[in-house]
């Protein structure tokens, strides 16, 4: 069972040359991401992870690939997501590592797969690249899943292979990774033939399952290697990824991991175990940041907003999996908010390069990890703090934002033009928007200002929560901290879920609300994960047995 | 504790004469409703209702009074929703018995609870009608939820009286009845002071309860009745109820129970709990029904689509509290399906009558409640079956749709301009576009054919799931109903909240997908409900005891 509770001890950098389950290949502009499961070599001993089905450690190695998609070859348009075993695409997340995991690792277990699909999702949609799932033998559950999250489906036609999502059937939970939202939000598969195919434990192949929309195509076994490369050409031919750039190398992290602090080159995560508090502090740029597209090319991984935002990516990842009972982060920003607006106007003035494209949905993603990270997150503006356009929209991602005024210390806040639309929330507004809906002209008002803004003026913009001057400031902030680790942490997570996502629904918010929130729930009852729940007596002797109420 | 098993033993029908907890006023166009609940006359005896909080029956008092005003007093425009109590408005939902009831219990009093506050709103977005929250004492919890309900909130600033959400603070769980939501999502209270209002006990009151948008207005005291008096005639001024109308009387439904069966006039409810599945039937009226304004309110409550609805809705109530092992509902219907469309274009002919706008309104709200009521509905069109127009809206809120095909006996459907817009589901959209968000042109195809499907084109149209021939029709009926019957309750309610509500969300969505979700979740949590929980705890000597893991 794996069970963390140190701050270094399940880590999430990877690189190809590690990966023992994913297979990247690359020829012309069409990489392919072969699933071939090592067994014996899932995170925990005491699964086996037959038949391709994967565990986080196979998940963080597909997170990885993605990214360095992107980053490292531009030139890649298509990306073939497929097997190298015979007869078997993949049988989705381990059941018994589900079965023997924790509710918290189970919980964020789907959080992170969810993520890393929802990212092949963004990559179609702002990197010009297209996934082809080609499902080369059975497909069950989080394996539909992935493919679910790819542009295109085709299914081999071998008069076995089919497409399934038997969470329902055969284990009593729901398809854990967006599946059921998927089917009928995203491929519009209609109601009825969705609750047919989520209750056949064998699911569906060959015409039907073209018919009923859940494959795009399927494809003799003869012409299938054929039929995937005319499509996976034809994709690429009309992706916008830039002809002729050179990647750039996504280097390690390499942070100074000690008992209670990660220090990186712009983040620090700081841990108070005791008063279950986390401190993260992210540095401004410490020079002037390179602002051409050739110049922010040559610096690559070092160019400030990629680094500082892999790393904040990175600590938040650590803190979710490895500290559960850090209830509360208390977020702070230092340096020089002027060099921040200047790494801000270059992006927006070069956004269409394809490299500072990568870097924004970066950050964007980064921050979206934050929005789902079931902790309370309190912004802190003190003096010394660059909490300007990007750095800004980190504090808006916090649940509450406190601002130090005190008249013998300056200390202001700026907008950029990267705080009106560079970084969508998953409900597809900005957080100025989310933040306004009630006031939604207000937005404007506050973007065409070309000028910081101190506490008072912040405070008065709605800009800020709390403002205390210097009197108050510390038994204030100190309070607030202290009655919030207080709070019972499953109310905080289900408040939190509700409060941050106000406006519109999407395809992504409904994922990680409505469809997370029944799998949470799930995954707590007795006919689940009880002594004959049906999550626990799959694969041994026995029928599960349910308590028949319905609620 | 409350816990039931018969199918007659909790009853929803109750009338202004028996109310025991509210007190419903007329004058002129202004209807005050007071909630004066009587504390010694809760439905549980394990707990009592002090300080005006609520259990079940007092909600089901509620819930008929708006009916009743919608359908009896067609001169009321205004409907001012205050306390009777001195110094407290409402205390919410009672904790004592939230704390001693079972998991189901507490899901379905919340689903029911949930569904009276949208009634409200429905009755003041379709219905003319206005509901402002007078304020007049503390007002915490389901009492603010009340509030929010309203139109208009109008506190007292009388220096003590707040308004509050108290239950992640109290009671380690979320507000149940939709709460954080319409914070957010309809009063559109900043993210960040929702954050701070949502975890103070005591509320926030006066002047900052204004300048946070809680409520609407304070008022002193003294000039507290005037005020909203005032607020009450102005918006009774901005009505479309009807002048000079005169409402019908909602009589007593008078079912026949039986230990298995409920028979109304036109539905009838029968129970199988051996093989826990339900055959409920629909009969079409027997006769042509009024078709004019003044003959249908000749009619009343004795006009078909109202009287059969009507005891729908009551039976789905009935099944959802002391059924809840029924896991499977068999939808049928009955009678000459040509009546059924003539009172369908009785009803869309006569849609802007005050009168035929409450059934309409009525219908959808019924379609609703089965939408959310956590079974599988399969419904089954065999020869004899009426299951066109409104109820072949009906079929459609199924989650599967069986039509017998079989070429010696004549068995279509129909379609009818009610299915056209009339009964719009949570989501917005009508039964039909949901269906076909994937091919939406075909919805108006559908709705232009002027001409009954037969089984085979009702199939090639996608209006129904399958169509076995006579030869297999009861293999494969039996079949579907039996391997439904042993699937995992949880599962397929966690399985039928995301199928059903494809497509864009809704204030009204996300209270039952997300809120509801999460709020069943933290229901089962040791955290709330373990022996040391915040919920058992509370009251009691001692301080909850958290596990401080979050996930």
């Amino acid at each position: 069972m794996i069970e963390t509770s140190a701050v270094g001890s399940l880590v999430f950098e990877t690189h190809p040359s590690h990966y023992r389950h994913w297979k990247l290949s690359f020829a012309g502009p069409v990489a392919t991401l072969r699933l071939d499961v090592q067994e014996d070599a899932g995170l925990g001993d005491d699964y086996r992870l037959k038949l391709n089905s994967y565990d986080l450690g196979v998940d963080i190695e597909l997170a990885d690939a993605i990214q360095r998609i992107r980053f490292e070859h531009p030139d890649v348009r298509t990306v073939v997501v497929t097997s190298g075993k015979e007869r078997v695409f993949c049988a989705g997340a381990n059941i018994f590592m589900l079965g023997g995991a924790s509710h918290g690792f189970k919980v964020n277990f789907c959080k992170f797969t969810n993520e890393t699909r929802l990212a092949i999702e963004d990559a179609s949609l702002n990197s010009g690249l297209s996934f082809i799932a080609a499902v080369n033998g059975i497909c069950a559950g989080g394996g539909y899943e992935l493919a679910l999250a790819c542009d295109e489906i085709i299914l081999v036609d071998d008069g076995t292979s089919a497409v399934s999502l038997p969470e329902t059937a055969l284990l009593g939970v729901l398809p854990g990774t967006g599946g059921l939202t998927r089917v009928v939000d995203k491929r519009k598969v209609r109601r009825d033939l969705a609750d047919a195919f989520c209750t056949v434990a064998e699911g569906v192949k060959g015409k039907r399952a073209v018919a009923w929309r859940l494959v795009d195509a399927v494809i003799p076994t003869s012409r299938f290697s054929d039929g995937v490369q005319e499509r996976a050409l034809a994709r690429a031919a009309m992706s916008d990824r830039p002809a002729g750039a050179t990647g750039i190398r996504l280097g390690p992290l390499s942070p100074r991991v000690s008992d209670d602090a990660i220090a990186y080159s712009s983040v620090t995560l700081r841990l108070d175990r005791a008063r279950r508090t986390a401190d993260v502090t992210v540095a401004a740029p410490e020079s002037a940041q390179p602002a051409t597209p050739p110049s922010i090319a040559a610096a690559g991984d070092q160019f400030w907003p990629l680094r500082a935002f892999r790393e904040l990516d990175d600590a938040l990842l650590r803190l979710r999996f490895n500290e559960p009972e850090i209830g509360t982060v208390i977020v702070r920003t230092s340096g020089d908010p002027a060099l921040v607006l200047d790494v801000d106007r270059a992006l927006n003035a070069h956004r269409n390069d394809w490299l500072v494209r990568e870097v924004v949905h970066f950050i964007k993603r980064t921050l979206k990890r934050l929005d789902v990270t079931s902790r309370s997150f309190f912004a802190l503006i003190e003096p010394g703090s660059a909490f300007a356009g990007t750095l800004f929209d980190l504090a808006l991602a916090c649940d509450r934002i406190y601002m130090l005024d005190d008249s013998d210390n300056p200390n202001t806040i700026a907008l950029s033009p990267m705080n009106a639309g560079a970084y969508e929330m998953g409900n597809g507004l900005t957080r100025l928007q989310t933040r306004f809906l009630g006031d939604p002209g207000r937005v404007e008002v506050l973007l065409a200002r070309d000028a910081p803004f101190d506490a008072a003026e912040a405070l008065d913009d709605g800009l800020v929560t709390f403002a205390p001057d210097d009197l108050d400031w510390d038994d204030e902030v100190r309070l607030a901290i202290e009655e919030r680790a207080a709070l019972s942490p499953d109310a905080l997570t289900g408040m939190e879920a509700s409060l941050r996502f106000a406006g519109p629904e999407t395809m992504e918010t409904k994922i990680f609300g409505r469809l997370s929130a029944w799998q949470n729930w799930i995954f707590q009852r007795p006919n689940a994960i009880g002594e004959h729940g049906a999550l626990k007596v799959y694969g041994r002797e026995g029928r599960p047995e349910f308590d028949w109420k319905r609620c």
